[in-house]
């Protein structure tokens, strides 16, 4: 499969995809997202640390973690994170995007331990209001959106930072270009040149690849009111609890169905769509996949261990 | 190995054995205790309710759960366990006994969730004050005491309810007992004849075997003032979370080396040790065993997954 945009390596590796109560062999939600070097723990059940272990995933470059909404499928596993963090001489502070109560429990739980983290804590909270960048860095930008749980429960659109624009060799040495100006340029401005002639931009240079972003929806009743906060995003991970068999429940916990999930995918426009967070009642899940490839495609299942490239 | 008290079964079953940072094999503390049917969890690290799963131990007739401290590694599995067992639909009462702010962390939690349990939670707070019985069943009754850790920690010394004493069926008959009276002279009374004649309980009985009991010690430095605590007790679980060579850590950690675990055993003459919460530097568990081996025996590890018999 060709995908358009192609740029530096995002890779997904899923940690989780079981929902509320985890099975022999599949645990709560947890992802790791790397861009470049950098990486992104979304969510964080418990045994979240274990899985990394298991993986072998180091936790180095680990500085961001988003947490959805605080039902515990989500983020039991934050707080032993952490202190294991800690404990093994982490000192770089660590960004927390999540809901509001969210440092209210960390905080109580380290006053009981009686030891503080040896690092900073530094908290972004997430709001139910609107669609915004909560965070960026010279690597990547992270949107939150609401979702429609029960309870206070923000998706994340991630999306890697715009690239330079592309240098036309042949225009640059028609108009004979100093090297100083490249930069300038590659990010978008136009050439003044010292006789005060303006060569513009797109004579100049070509487009980047466009960023790649992967959009991240659990837990959710299917709303097709996030749609313009996903839109053309290259993967979306979105929840699929049940198959249609269980729209009922479906309907009556906030979740989704595979379908759902497919249908959200297509009307995003997405180049790929991964589910996850499957019902612990589901003991093979070919079901799950086939209920949403008939509306979407590609579509695959989150497997805990396996890696997805994205972009 | 022939053991003096001998009664209804008394299991250990042992679900995590490390100290503070998990390894790839080893998982933090957390026990059963199961006398005759009913089940009794002592401690809960993270990862708990996966271990239950993965050792097919039923979350049937488990009523009660002891926390010894707010470390994480002896708790964080807590909120996940109780969540579960609300969602697998449990409507029994649960008593949890544990350090004050243990109420606190979990209440905040369910906050957060928008849930509350399905059952109620009987909380129990230690003291660090005295030893003394904190809960009582007619099946066994659970005394903590005082450890010296760095926080507020408790012990826990788990004993079955005294038999009934044996009737001697040759006084018995030769007394021409009725057999309604039996009851009242199983439990110790001496029968009063209806012409007025007294029978000591002593002629009518022999004594029952001692009930068995288990003593729970972790985390704490080595610390003699623990053994009145603990004395003749069956079965002694101390931490070895080092061996001598880290010596000095146990002594600024306040936690114990295999020899002292061994040392306390000795002292408390308990008829045998399991030692564990071991440190995550030793890949290898012989060192251990082999120090605490030269002071006590019979000393056994602590292993995962494995069953011990009490008594």
């Amino acid at each position: 499969m060709l995908f358009e945009c192609i740029q530096v390596s995002i890779e997904l590796y899923i940690l989780g995809s079981s929902s509320a109560t985890p099975t022999k062999d599949r645990h709560p939600s947890a992802q790791v997202l790397k861009i470049g070097s950098e990486k992104i723990l979304i969510d964080c059940g418990e045994g979240t640390q274990s899985q990394l272990m298991k993986f072998g995933i180091k936790q180095a470059n680990l500085n961001t973690i988003c947490i959805s909404h605080l039902h515990g499928d989500h983020y039991f596993g934050l707080i032993g994170l952490l202190s294991t963090m800690s404990l093994y001489g982490r000192t770089q502070a660590m960004t927390i995007i999540g809901p509001p109560m969210l440092k209210d429990i960390i905080d109580i739980q380290l006053t009981a331990s009686g030891m503080a983290l040896n690092f900073e804590l530094i908290h972004i909270e997430t709001t139910m209001d609107k669609h915004h960048t909560v965070y960026q860095t010279a690597a990547f930008s992270i949107q939150s959106f609401p979702l429609q749980h029960r309870i206070h429960c923000t998706g994340f659109l991630i999306q890697e930072s715009p690239k330079e624009r592309h240098l036309n060799t042949a225009a640059i040495e028609h108009y004979q270009i100093p090297v100083a100006a490249y930069k300038a340029i590659k990010a978008g401005q136009d050439y003044n040149s010292p006789d005060g002639q303006t060569i513009p931009n797109a004579v100049l240079t070509t487009a980047a690849a466009s960023p790649c972003s992967y959009a991240y929806c659990s837990d959710t009743i299917f709303d097709p009111q996030i749609v313009p906060f996903i839109k053309g995003a290259h993967t979306l991970y979105h929840e699929a609890t049940y198959t249609n068999e269980h729209a009922d429940r479906a309907e009556l916990y906030y979740h989704s169905t595979a379908e759902g999930a497919a249908t959200i995918a297509q009307m995003a426009e997405v180049k790929q769509l991964i589910i996850g967070h499957y019902s612990s009642r589901y003991g093979q899940l070919d079901g799950l996949l086939k209920e949403a490839a008939a509306v979407f495609s590609p579509v695959v299942l989150a497997i805990e261990g396996k890696t997805y490239t994205i972009g």
